[in-house]
């Protein structure tokens, strides 16, 4: 349960219609699956087309998974007004991204009026088990729309 | 001029192999088109494939040609039998990617025996005029092939 | 409690002679409260002599906290001849360091061989009260001795 | 010569009075050397008082200088009526810092209206030679006075 209230209750709706336009999101096969004030769960399959050399997934592939998931995660808490920019991000890659499905969970940490910071990790999931590959701390700012 | 040797004398060879094999590059449109020891350009023309929300290329995308370009600088100055593995690396986006076309300039800062460093800039470029949109710094692992 | 096995059986005892050769700590007056293996607890008494300007905590004393958290926190799962170096940290500030007490808390997120990853919280103390106030990611490499 | 123009055409007094009261600056030893618009030196001698196990300069003692020298290049950006605060910083420790001498030069990379970044280096300096043992990227954002 997220310690966070909505400073906009139509969140959900606003959010989603956000996400949609990302076509990065469907270019790569990531959707959204869980989402509450503060948090929100990305997945994807394994994506062959976005690999690396060892045809692992493309370490800036998770990045994309984890930083939209952290810009979610601070966005559905700022205003009805306010659009979410990235300001940084930065990837730990702690495994090789080598699995049928992955998973992008991100909590948000602080919810500032200008200034956010979210935290996601990202799991290489194979079945009931989960590995952890990639954590992200992201820093987002509020803008007005 | 770069102020670094290469320790496999073959390393363009060995390089453009290993970047060919990065279907995540060919996906999205990036290819390489300057390599020296310690110093790699890559450049994609605008993919609306890959854009965030308001139709900028997606921050996670921008990620994805800044740390191939890091890798691929420090990969310039490895051992004939080293792989390069990102550990991490940290992006700051300094204004909207939006132009028709993007270059991604890496060079390496420090070329350790397990650890590299490389730092890069992201470019969005229109006509003659260039642009600095993102930031990254990266660190790099050598890792027996 | 602790996933992590220490590859040292003795890890406490060194641990706790490098830290008492850490002349930062006793000179900023930071000390080792709490240790198990994969995480360490370290704190300090505000100071105004490690202050910025408008009399907070600086954010670098509140870095040199956090990452000699990280560092021992890493260092108490490396193995009996190995030193620890910290490679890379990204300090995140998320509230004024104002508090007549600071505690910094790092939990291990990655032991490998080589590279090791911890992550710190800190936090000012007033009383029963803590607030959170800054985090870190660190990446750290097991050098020999 | 700096690309920026200051918005505060009296920055300098503004900004050595700030930095007369980081009483961190003084218990260190770091004084500030060159000052422009967008660009900050400080230096410091080695100090035994502020070290790690091994006895170099501790890592958190090099990152103050380096956050001091990027906050001062940012702010020397600012408005008249603002305040200047970090939000966030990576450090990464490129050699041990072992010298008699340190440098700490920060320029400023983006000086927005809300939200600025900072980029610095550290070197050790002995006598003529200068040798780069860390680099810094720093987000910084410009609050009311």
């Amino acid at each position: 349960m997220s310690q966070f209230q909505p400073r906009n209750p139509d969140f959900e709706t606003r959010l989603r219609a956000s996400f949609s336009r990302q076509r990065a999101m469907q270019s790569i096969g990531i959707s959204l699956v869980e989402l509450s004030p503060g948090r929100v769960v990305l997945e994807m399959p394994f994506n062959p087309d976005f690999t690396q050399q060892h045809g692992y997934l493309h370490a800036g592939t998770v990045t994309t998974g984890l930083d939209s998931a952290c810009g979610y995660a601070a966005f559905s808490l700022m205003a009805a007004d306010a659009e979410v920019l990235s300001v940084e991000f930065k990837t730990n890659l702690l495994a090789p991204a080598k699995a049928p499905h992955f998973r992008f969970v991100a909590e948000v940490v602080k919810a500032g009026r200008t200034i956010s910071v979210a935290e996601a990790r990202g799991y290489g999931v194979d079945g009931a088990q989960e590995k952890l590959i990639a954590s992200m701390t992201c820093t987002l700012m509020a803008v007005p729309a």
